[in-house]
């Protein structure tokens, strides 16, 4: 039980990597905005495989199919449902009862006693965030109707490292609108090489890699948020744990503020121009769980894709035996470019869900 | 709207750091469960404070009274309401008006339109975990009369740090639970000294210091959790930052697993006397959200405590004006040795959650 | 924002009545159960238009297509959706600004700022209780599986009315199997001419009529629910209430209690092989919020469907002029046989969610 | 797991008839709000016990001790707990074992399996209404500071039945407010006689009756609640079903809509001064969930209290023998007139919680 995400905007997921489709309803849209399904498709191709060298060529259209929600191009303010029909599905390739090191597999077979649908890890697959995208690239559209922009780079690809948005400078609105365009965005231009040849040298030797993804949000007013349980942060890193793969979250100064000192990394505060704004931004724009005005500022750390072609040592679930598993089949050897539209939408509804607690503005 | 946390154990929080008192509702508890006050009071003590150099010099009972769900020393299964009243409150060390930096002094004027209780930080004091550590101390006795056990140690403070759970080898049981005793748990003690220097120097030189806390739990079931938005790392990273100055959760690798390869980190299965396990455990105990049987072990960084000594630059909130702020007070100068308890009763909490989704086991 | 419910089973329903399609997501279900096609059709083909003349000649076949959550036609685990794709739609039928008398015309139009899909009353038609009734012929598999067994009649159609569970005698498990059969079930099966006529009636003269609907349940625990907020009756109520149309809920002896003693209506309760067993049922199976034991027995009331063929005076939404509006279309003059499954339907899916309290038995 | 309600205001109740007290957390108040506690403790009055010869002689202050959420008078956001000791507890007037018939005694034990405290009915007593009238009386003040107006009447007490508010005219703004100062509220006051004749004559034979209470609501605006699982219906029944002893809910025509024709009680449109009205409120202000801007009007039964002075058959569950018992102590003849406040406390939470979906206004 666990399909089924927050209070003001809510999303109910469904679906598996290889059964007839998956999809997302979304309960407490804003009636009345125009859909732009031009710029969702775009956020979705950003998601979606087989478009590069650097993810896996299992090749699908993912064309959602809007069932309720909308009519006549604008929301209706009923629940939304989009529907992904699986097509180019390769089930042979996956073995039942040999589980994948480092999967769900083990796991969802406990859990669910062995009738979980395990082709292609089922609805442990990181496919089901191609719904979570849609979902997300509408609530961006929503939150850029009201000058709120989200956009992100790869921050690290295995050994290569670019710089944070911190260290790099302010955010500026513009950046985060080109980040947002981008297949593969990056802070450091001059990153890119190293970073996909770290991709290329993982897929060539059956392996695969990790990275880091860090993410912002510019615009958005002051005061979103609530102490405590619903905490922007937590609101945030409970999505974001949702997204498979990833294994950290952190905020503003994260992991770093441990070695830090109180007077380095409280921002202080100054007054001009009738607005009371932060020097620094150490915190990632949230103090107590609130918006502090600042860009939401977190990186989210994706461990190497699970599946690898290399051979590993496993058990036959269903025998119990001691085997080995060499995973065929189409997969990334680096799921972080694709993960980046993810990342983004986890962002937009969160937003978008602690905006609507005091109404959406119209 | 932040105050109430989770499905199967349901918890609701309140109080304000110099009000009448604080306290928490937990709905969901089995009934029949024969409390150990005793156990109780020694974690609420290790979260207490004034009880060392390297804490605040505000010394509180924080006794807790038990208004409900307790009859003849055994929960009845009605929601048990544990409260503390406040008594040492010296509310005149808290200016109204100052925002101190880096605190939500900021953010709850603008939230709640001034009408915030601004004393100590009122509602968003971390003097609210006290509540949480009194429920979390209840959940991990439940959880050890079953076998369970949650235990952490302090990872790093300042520039200082020890050795993660998995690089000092297996851990054990016994290892778990006396940490569990201890008010500075350390996994290598000879760092403690760097440590507690950390502290004592950011206090003389009226400042503060983070730090970061690794915790662990031995014992439970595999299959807890579910796949997606309530995942263990999603439900458990949801209350942790819920914690006032937590900034980052990472599992297992977590963020070093940006720089590995799918060979070194997936975590080969084998089969050994009737039981499927895991040689390695870079995945902290979850995959695809659900528990595979290994210790889940997981940091939390500490931000350094916002409030300080030193003078820092701030706005007027009433006036308007570009000001200066020097916290009087009493502070912590490192939060993190009070915040051990605290995260291990996220933690436990987590757990009962989720062990409760199939029933309370008799 | 409405679209869910439950908290150990969860449900999304999504759907306009003339969009693309219409459906829910069913999550929480228990994994491994084999689900009987043929007994979910022939309850939804008890819910479906056109098969009598007592009902609207709208013809649709109500095929549900399975999108996720089974497999090898097993249950997975996973959230379960059912989608039924709209095919027999006349929207010409709908006048977009003539606001019909008693239905959600004028309410959704004020809501949804006029962007609600108006035709055949969109998200708010009674079709969109086709899904629930999907979800709760799964319910009642699951739970006959286990020797629960949920079956009603209809008591009341305009002037006509039948005799009350209670008046006929006990309650049997074949009879309710046997109701549960039924199209126009009835416990007097005398009263059945009557009821019709009082249909046929309405509809001749271009009208509507209402009607009673009596639901039980036999074979389940003692011990399900919880006192307040989640009391059987509230659950029950919360989804009851969820049915177009239905303006009433009693449990038991429901509004004669107003007129009756203390010393007439307490079941008396004795102990007889081993059990403890209440004489009479005036408390429904539900005392305090938790079953007793004895048959949940309780009553729904739909008002006389709101479209007829008659001329109403009304308003034109969108000139706020004064106006006479006639429905053309196919409608039900009396609602109540095609809602039976409904309210079925709620009452498996309650008893499902509270089920799962202590973990779906084994 | 039950004592947690609502969506943008969050109510936790806690507490047992004779333990140490009880209470209610509210979250999601808005800040700014200058509470009457005069007004508050007047609608406590009207539910608390001792104060006619109609009711218990059980004497409590019920004075509301606000823990926390209130500062300087207002209230500033964060959770309001309100507790109330138990003072006057006659413990030694209730058996342990002896099941009342009618009462939770048997199911409260099959659930918590004995653990639960029997005393007074422990937390399924009618004693945990008190904080729920506490939530509702400062509801009621921040609605009526909007123009919103809630009041009742009671309708029926045994054979004696007043006019509903639709027979006898329209309801008015003064009406309710008047109404809500009484502590034995009637549309028609020459039927109050009859009526409390009923409650005295049970009384002297040691019995019990029944009754119905008619509750209104008028000022607030259309366009509150949603389609299906939190239709402004479903909310409040699901509350109302919480208060012990509720066993039947109806809005407008109520059961009777079941022998009427749509032509009847279809509500029809007319436009006047800029304004959509409706000439009829056969549907009691609400239609397809969502308030129509007619007053809201429904009547809720209660049983006749169960505990009565009678010596009724029953098991003694600690030894599985068919007995006898004679409750002694101190109860309700009819808890009709003290349950007002609680059904209007009811109305006026789901209201609230229903107007801060778009925000509390300003």
């Amino acid at each position: 039980m666990s399909n089924i995400w927050g209070r003001n905007l809510r999303l109910s997921i469904f679906g598996e990597s290889h059964g007839q489709g998956i999809g997302i309803v979304i309960d407490g849209l804003p009636a009345g905005f125009s859909l732009n399904m031009e710029e969702v498709n775009r956020h979705m191709e950003r998601r979606a495989p087989g478009r590069s060298e650097f993810v896996t060529p299992r090749r699908e259209g993912d064309g959602v199919e809007i069932l309720s929600g909308v009519f006549n191009g604008f929301t209706t303010g009923a629940p939304l449902c989009g529907m992904i029909r699986n097509k180019n599905t390769r089930s042979e390739d996956y073995e039942k009862d040999l589980a994948r090191p480092g999967t769900a597999d083990l796991t969802a077979h406990i859990k669910y006693k062995g009738y979980n649908d395990y082709r292609g890890s089922g609805h442990f697959s990181g496919r089901i965030t191609a719904p979570l995208t849609f979902a997300g690239s509408i609530a961006r559209q929503m939150l850029a109707s009201k000058g709120i922009h989200i956009g992100s780079h790869i921050l690290q690809i295995g050994g290569e490292r670019g710089e944070t948005f911190d260290k790099a400078g302010q955010i500026h609105r513009k950046q985060l609108i080109d980040l947002a365009q981008s297949d593969f965005p990056l802070l450091n231009e001059e990153k890119g090489e190293g970073m996909k040849a770290e991709i290329l040298r993982a897929r060539e030797e059956k392996d695969s890699v990790g990275g880091i993804i860090e993410c912002a949000a510019l615009g958005h007013p002051a005061g979103l948020g609530s102490p405590f349980f619903e905490s922007m942060e937590s609101n945030l890193a409970s999505m974001l744990f949702s997204i498979p793969a990833v294994k950290g979250v952190e905020f503003g100064g994260g992991f770093d503020l441990a070695s830090m000192r109180g007077s380095q990394v409280n921002d202080p505060l100054f007054y001009e121009e009738g607005k009371i704004l932060l020097r620094t931004n150490h915190s990632g724009g949230i103090n107590g769980g609130i918006t502090n005005g600042m860009p939401i500022v977190f990186r989210t750390v994706f461990r190497p894709t699970a599946s690898i072609g290399k051979e590993q040592n496993t058990v036959n679930l269903a025998t119990g035996e001691n085997s080995t598993v060499t995973v065929e089949g189409r997969h990334d050897p680096c799921i972080v470019p694709r993960a980046v539209p993810v990342v983004e939408s986890a962002l937009a509804l969160c937003l978008m869900d602690s905006m609507m607690e005091a109404g959406w503005p119209e």
